[in-house]
């Protein structure tokens, strides 16, 4: 299995009143984690495999922009306030012609033993004309870079 | 079709550097809406007549909590920041022994005409016992209180 | 005493694992309050007497924008979570050039008796060509319309 | 001058729809960095020189908590998305009976040269007692700790 792994730090202000990582924080990881998986860095030793996306976007000013047309996700276990970074799993379960599945597994820290799967999510990412707001063709270099790392989807258990 | 409607108001820091509310947002949006169908008011003439559970738990002090054991959410429509309160429509797709099946329609302002819907949206809630963290039973009086608001549950259209 | 009453809603999602709203959260009900005190709505039935700026900005696409130039604040009492807004009182402290001071006092819900004070704080708000980002002369206009409110700004107890 | 040095990483999440960290995420950023700076780590090789509070408390449980009385920033900078870590530098202003005063200067990435300071902060952090929310006092060895840390408190330029 070829998987990217990302590490993403949790904030304390990510946890709600029942002392846990809020549900919606956990989506909020995963953002980032996609955000750092999918978009190149200003720091080319700092950018994952996968980057493809030009980050001009990111600030609001890009010709494309990524657009989330579905999320799903199944909480495994509560998730503490840590230091240590979680270890998010990125793969691709699909890629479509203007769109890709994007699946996550979110892992206690890399060399906790055993790690702990506290989440599996997938998105779907539509990548989006700036200008007229439509969907725009994943190019063929794109397809090429994210080859390896299509996996099978994720069969959530209790849909 | 019987609904709980819950006025939700967006704030202007729900937006991402896209100009819109973030898909994050939206789940913080659907949270609270579910509090605001779920728990008990202080105030008794401002509670969803589907409010069925103490408010002490809110804080972190109850003896039952409500966890979120998955989500699934569709986005239609990108959704501006605008004062007017957004419609979240909720209703149960189903009650289990100690789970229920959230169902939402997020729709724009009750009065817009046509209503927009936004997104459409499902988690399945368990209730569990702060003390043990094991899921515990549905009274038999939260089940009457919810049975008319129990509907055909969402059927995603890109699953 | 000339005061804008704002009514803003907390989400329990405001809270953190102290079961209070957060320090930082409490300066997001101020940023939505100082967004409806400010800015034009869709409705003009729903807007503040001191709204002057124009609505195209929120969304990142104006020709002004107004960025934070410093904020103070104090805690008074910690703040629950409730379903009724807080009513979050406006004035200005002072019309500089480019400039304005917000001040700004959080109260509980608007007929709670009496009434808790839990924050007071201020920010100075720069007004901001988008084009060049640099500081842009408020109007007469936009002095006019806020000269009646006005007031002494507030004497931080605790600097 | 002895400073703590804590790496933040910031998330795409933390903009605005100006395409800048947003004021308030600021301040989650700070809150992140306080937390790494005086709380201790699971894992005793991830601590800072500061650390004094038992970790049990950030989830809710602990004999002691610590609140917000105060904060106080200036915006020097607008601050960009980027992958690397800001700088937050840290140290203590004054050391009082129950309380301390916290300064917070925020850097770009260590080794960006020069280093741009994008805000200046401070916080009066109160120790409270959670059985019986009343403040309770710094002990002589949390004095001994921080002692090397104090520096001269931050003169904000704008008052």
């Amino acid at each position: 299995m070829t998987r990217v792994h990302i590490p993403i730090h949790r904030r304390w202000g990510d946890l709600d009143a029942l002392g846990h990582v809020n549900n919606t924080s956990m989506l909020k990881l995963l953002e980032e984690a996609r955000l750092r998986a999918f978009w190149r860095s200003a720091d080319p030793q700092d950018q994952a495999p996968t980057a493809v996306f030009d980050a001009s976007v990111l600030e609001g000013g890009g010709a494309v922009a990524t657009l989330i047309a579905r999320q799903e996700i199944e909480y495994l276990a509560p998730v503490p306030y840590e230091h240590k970074p979680l270890d998010v799993q990125i793969w691709l379960g699909r890629i479509g012609g203007a769109s890709a599945e994007v699946c996550y597994e979110v892992y206690s820290p890399f060399g906790s033993d055993p790690q702990v799967c506290y989440a599996r999510a997938s998105a779907v990412v539509v990548l989006v004309d700036t200008a007229t707001g439509r969907p725009t063709r994943l190019s063929d270099e794109v397809r090429e870079t994210w080859a390896p790392y299509v996996e099978e989807p994720i069969s959530f258990a209790r849909r």
